[in-house]
């Protein structure tokens, strides 16, 4: 165990956005707010997985919504800490620890700035290893954890407890449209989960990864070498183009950004043309047929500096590097690839082929 | 109090339709299923207002969403029951009785089914004295009642509960979202109520009412007599119009049948034409200026049996008559008048005037 610092906070609103791959919500808010609180005195202590008890109640916590939406649809602050309450009142049990349910963007930032508030500790891990859309999609749930109860607190003060759904799937479709009629973003909190569970089913060290990663860009940066090599050579990942985005195709559907990218080849890549679809997040990498798709992760990183492009602030014209990154293991079992493999994202004729790791 | 007969259900299938002005869902499956369990020797007792104790606790309940989704998605049948149970483990207190939020339509039938099931009894009374489209339009939420924490079931299972809502109208909000992700059909238990502010609130004897209403067109046709006369009679009600329907726009519109009926008059009103505007129920009749609107009835019948044509069994051709009956008094308060008013249903330019009593 370790507290949090500002320097961590500093990079992992910077490696979380990476492994976003364009979702997840921009962390730029929540990085803010995490500072704040860090500022205040709080203290935040991050858990590794092995430190955690066998009985600890551990909840997953996380904003649901259209990326592009949180831009503009600021949270109120005591989202995730009413949602948290709701949950252990229903419960009748104290939550020792959270997690994320998604390290990607905004999202690792969730459960940081609910601990703070409530005085307990975030643990080094999540449930996707990146960020997906659909909330069926962690590996909590994949292997066998039931989201309900779960609560869903938004910034009006609206709370609503899903006490018990047929399915993952039908949760995630109950809470989406809850999510929809609160204006298109709330924070959620899903059932407990002991700590013998989450040691088998999260993607471990998550939260020290992004750091990480985040750290390595900061660094880049400031040291005038290539971040894009040094996210490649960190987490094994492919350089898949240099280039521009010349066509964007974004709109907002049930809930989510949808839409595809075309790009075209700059500098070595010059003349070579490719698309990339997202739900969210970046879902498939097209060039000579799809190279790269989920569950391995499709990143979109500025040419420069190296930091992530969320979906959301996309536009015209950037220059880009997309990069190809193995995703866990965990993500490339027969059960996982059910749920977020090609078929599950409706990418019809794509076989996941997983890139190297 | 005194239990109720498969007479008073036969009966009150008519009654409360005819109150339905058109919506609160068919009753005819309803019917049938409160008349199996009187076979099955379930007794279910009707509780008059004045027998409450002050210190009951009563729960509105009541299916929510479009009259014409539940012709073909039926009741699983314990959908009721898993609302009401949600809402006591929720609230840590067992329900005394129950009460319709609204008498009209099928929405009569379904606390008495949830009430023998139960084990307990139903209040002789509602909350909207015949049937309104949402759900913050029953007196209970008028008079300062808050709705919330309610819960809804479907027929798979899912049982979600509105923890708390920023206000009735966001009740109705979240509350219509879920019911559309659930099929467009759902049963709702809101909040409980004690005895003393039900006594103040609720539309009283609207349960005998239905039943008396019912018998009198059930005996009418028994005896050839005319049962609209009688309706208007017993109502004091206006027989509007007799008519053939000669267009009809229907369309499902955010979970609502919303849409306008054109009428052609016949026999001494031919040559004469109306309109009649619905969202689930009968909104308003215009004729030359809207001679009757919400809160007062605007009730369509078989022009030959006086039984009520529900919005979704109208069809091209069918010969009606359209009835103005007056409401009761706490739906023509300025309290009331902002919430089912002519202006909360959009009624553009139409002043409420009240038809006499």
């Amino acid at each position: 165990m370790r507290y949090l610092n500002e320097a961590d906070i500093e990079a992992l609103a910077v490696g979380a956005a990476i492994l976003g791959t364009g979702g997840g919500g921009n962390p730029y808010i929540g990085k803010l707010r995490c500072l704040q609180e860090l500022r205040r005195g709080r203290q935040i202590p991050l858990i590794g997985l092995d430190e955690l008890a066998d009985d600890a109640c551990i909840v997953s916590i996380g904003g649901i919504g259209a990326p592009i939406v949180s831009i503009e649809k600021l949270e109120e602050g005591n989202e995730g800490l009413r949602a948290l309450r709701a949950l252990e009142a229903f419960s009748g049990r104290r939550v020792d620890a959270l997690i994320a349910g998604e390290i990607g963007g905004g999202n690792a930032l969730e459960p940081i700035l609910t601990a703070a508030a409530a005085g307990i500790g975030v643990v080094d891990g999540d449930g996707m290893g990146r960020a997906f859309p659909e909330m069926q999609m962690t590996t909590f749930s994949i292997y066998g954890h039931r989201s309900t109860p779960a609560a869903l607190a938004d910034e009006r003060g609206n709370v609503v407890l899903f006490e018990h759904t047929a399915s993952e799937v039908w949760f995630e479709k109950l809470a989406r449209s809850t999510v929809v009629a609160m204006g298109g973003t709330a924070v959620g909190a899903e059932a407990p989960m002991r700590g013998v569970y989450v040691k088998r089913a999260a993607i471990p060290g998550t939260v020290t990864q992004a750091i990480r990663l985040g750290g390595l860009v900061l660094g880049a940066n400031r040291d005038h070498r290539n971040a894009i090599d040094l996210i490649c050579a960190e987490e094994r990942g492919i350089h898949l183009m240099d280039a521009k985005i010349v066509d964007l195709q974004r709109h907002l559907r049930g809930g989510f950004s949808v839409g595809e990218l075309a790009l075209e080849g700059i500098d070595k890549h010059a003349g070579s043309r490719a698309r990339v679809a997202f739900q969210n997040e970046f879902l498939s990498f097209e060039r000579d047929g799809v190279e790269v798709c989920v569950p391995d992760l499709v990143v979109i990183l500025d040419v420069d500096s190296g930091h992530a492009i969320t979906t959301d602030v996309l536009r015209y014209g950037q220059r880009v590097a997309v990069l190809g990154l193995p995703c866990h293991p965990l993500l490339r079992t027969p059960q996982a690839l059910a749920v977020v493999g090609p078929t599950a994202f409706g990418l019809e004729g794509v076989e996941y082929r997983p890139l190297a790791r």
